[in-house]
């Protein structure tokens, strides 16, 4: 299973993508990357040029799940309009595609890599790196949170799947 | 000129078409509507839902100009979100159609329409209702809140157009 994780933005998106290599073994970074587009550039424009971004990614890369933030509205509120639109653009292209598109707060994404969620975001960075068996961690920040919501994802589907395996068998063991 | 204003909104997203009928006579009205999509979908499938219904607006009314409200950050927080995407999935369909967006702030509509940035509701849509010489006034809110942003847009275009024209003149003058 492949995952796209996706850390929105306008002036920095940040894309990761890793390969579960199946239960128990570590999963592999594919890729960390970052869509850039110049703030003088109008939103139009720029929103244009991320979704042919996601799109080309998605092509070559043929991910099975994306992974995106889920925007609140507590969060910066000089940039929540552009990363709220990035996201929208993310939902929009992922669904497009038929890909599901699962969305995960930054707490969940902390408390899914280092078992907090009030983890500092160095600590994070240092999990993933740790995880995926890399030599240095992946650059730049938006990057390495990408490649992070990748990870939250391919281990909260996966607990997920195991809650179900669970439920199914004991629904099985009572029926 | 036709000009389509957008009242950006994932539950209801209204749609106003205007036409000018050239400098000094009113617009007329083409068309009010709002685009609903239910807030039981996931919101990649209703950014997709909206995608497709102004891409068939545009495909059936072909404007020459898109308007939309533009959204910050002070606004209603639980709505915010879903708000801002909306407004992405204008701004991204009409610049992908080679069509320019403007985007303008409620303030700005109320001072176009109605010569006051504080105007109450009401009051802007009864002056839309008088502009384009309507017996009642467009409904629902939404429709009528899109339309005043295809009036604002047509105006506040045709006051830059004429500024323009004011100052190429004057330009010519001294030169």
């Amino acid at each position: 299973m492949r995952v796209l994780g996706i850390d929105p933005g306008l002036t920095r998106c940040g894309v990761g993508i890793i390969d579960s290599a199946g239960p128990g073994r570590p999963p592999t970074l594919v890729l960390a990357d970052v869509i850039r587009t110049a703030s003088t550039m109008e939103t139009g424009r720029r929103l244009l040029l991320l979704e042919a971004a996601l799109v080309s990614y998605l092509e070559r890369y043929r991910p099975d799940a994306i992974a995106v933030e889920r925007v609140f509205a507590r969060r910066d509120v000089s940039t929540i309009i552009g990363t709220a639109q990035a996201s929208g653009v993310v939902l929009l292209v992922g669904t497009r595609a038929g890909i599901s598109v699962g969305q995960h707060t930054p707490t969940e994404v902390k408390a899914a890599i280092t078992g907090s969620g009030r983890a500092e975001k160095a600590q994070v960075t240092a999990m993933v790196q740790r995880i995926l068996k890399l030599e240095t961690a992946p650059k730049p920040a938006d990057a390495a949170d990408a490649v992070a919501l990748a990870v939250c994802h391919l281990w909260r589907g996966a607990g997920q799947a195991r809650l179900d395996a669970a439920l199914a068998k004991a629904t099985r063991g009572t029926a």
